[in-house]
């Protein structure tokens, strides 16, 4: 998955490979009625196999069966299976990020950066929580898992934030480490394999935060 | 790959399916001489093939074709393919690990914790740049990278340094965000995709180690 604008092809549906989640959120383009149809019965067959058998066992193959359509239909339709993953957490995935764009304070404008912060960080982990598991299999597909679109936003959101909050030093990077913090494997492996609550993990973003920004 | 003991094996060759790398660096336990010479075959074969095709063509079946040996054989001494693209990397990953437990300060022990967090992360910078390919294609392999004993080992490091500079904090939990900037998928990122010097990345760790010591 790239942050670059996906390029036309022949799609015989008439769109493009869905690219579902953009560096920043914004209004869906137009789809015609029998595009958007086709999109959403694939999207049921796709979250009713992830329901019944967990996101490991999705395949673009298996989408198609369920969903009695073409294999390339799928693959026309969400570039890979990352993109297939990642169109089944759109939504949600939207709404957090409006949440901390648009949103009401603190965790959107209006709140000191710092408030504002520590609010990103506490909704992020949960949100991540939520979502772990179709996240991970994202992770897992993406060849390369630093030029994900919603790492790219959470890093932009941070940099900003950490620029706002006066924080000092390399912007880019301590954006990066704040980032990290927030990464779905690293926190699968913390309250699942190390048995951490996610309690410990929202403490723990708050302290970094005021280290960070030295306060 | 997991940390915990290989479990014996009824191996053909008279050894256990190789971990290359513990926790900590041991001697490593003796093998027959028929063994070792196996060995270094196999790794002599995997060697040329990643030097003429590069990490991500290397499989068990290209090793064993090359050193003319049945692919059981590469799969009971290495394990799986992370457990053999390890091996490759085995001695400068030792060489390194031995650095910061027994060599000199300021990164081995003898100098203040601070100074040897701040050299432990340029030289950890260092040598992932050095090995970037080998250990992405580990990584990729690793299903759970969190559990692959080099990042154990330096997460296990930071903790006892950030203890000892009486960072305060939940020390597991700020060794691991000092492990995550030293991560070989966000230095490859940074360096190959932004084209970040890799000097930029240095004055960055000493930063972070800075705020996160609150000095």
């Amino acid at each position: 998955m790239s942050v670059t604008p996906a390029t036309p092809t022949d799609d015989t549906d008439g769109v493009r490979p869905e690219r579902p989640l953009l560096p920043l959120v914004g209004p869906r383009p137009p789809e015609r009625a029998d595009a958007a149809r086709n999109r959403t019965r694939l999207l049921e067959a796709a979250a009713r196999l992830v329901a019944e058998c967990g996101p490991e066992h999705l395949t673009m193959e298996a989408v198609a069966a369920a969903a009695s359509v073409g294999k390339g239909t799928v693959f026309r339709r969400f570039g890979d299976r990352a993109g297939l993953l990642m169109a089944l957490i759109d939504h949600s995935e939207r709404r957090y990020q409006e949440a901390f764009l648009f949103g009401p304070p603190p965790l959107g404008p209006g709140a000191p950066p710092v408030r504002r912060l520590e609010a990103f960080g506490i909704t992020t982990l949960r949100h991540l929580a939520t979502h772990r598991d179709l996240l991970l299999a994202v992770e897992q597909e993406a060849s390369r898992r630093h030029d994900l679109p919603p790492r790219h936003v959470r890093h932009t959101h941070l940099a900003m934030l950490l620029r706002e909050a006066g924080a000092g030093g390399d912007t880019e990077l301590l954006a990066h480490t704040l980032a990290a913090y927030l990464d779905v494997t690293l926190i699968s492996h913390l309250t699942r394999q190390r048995g951490m609550a996610l309690g410990r993990l929202e403490d723990g973003w708050l302290d970094l935060v005021a280290r960070i920004v030295r306060r």
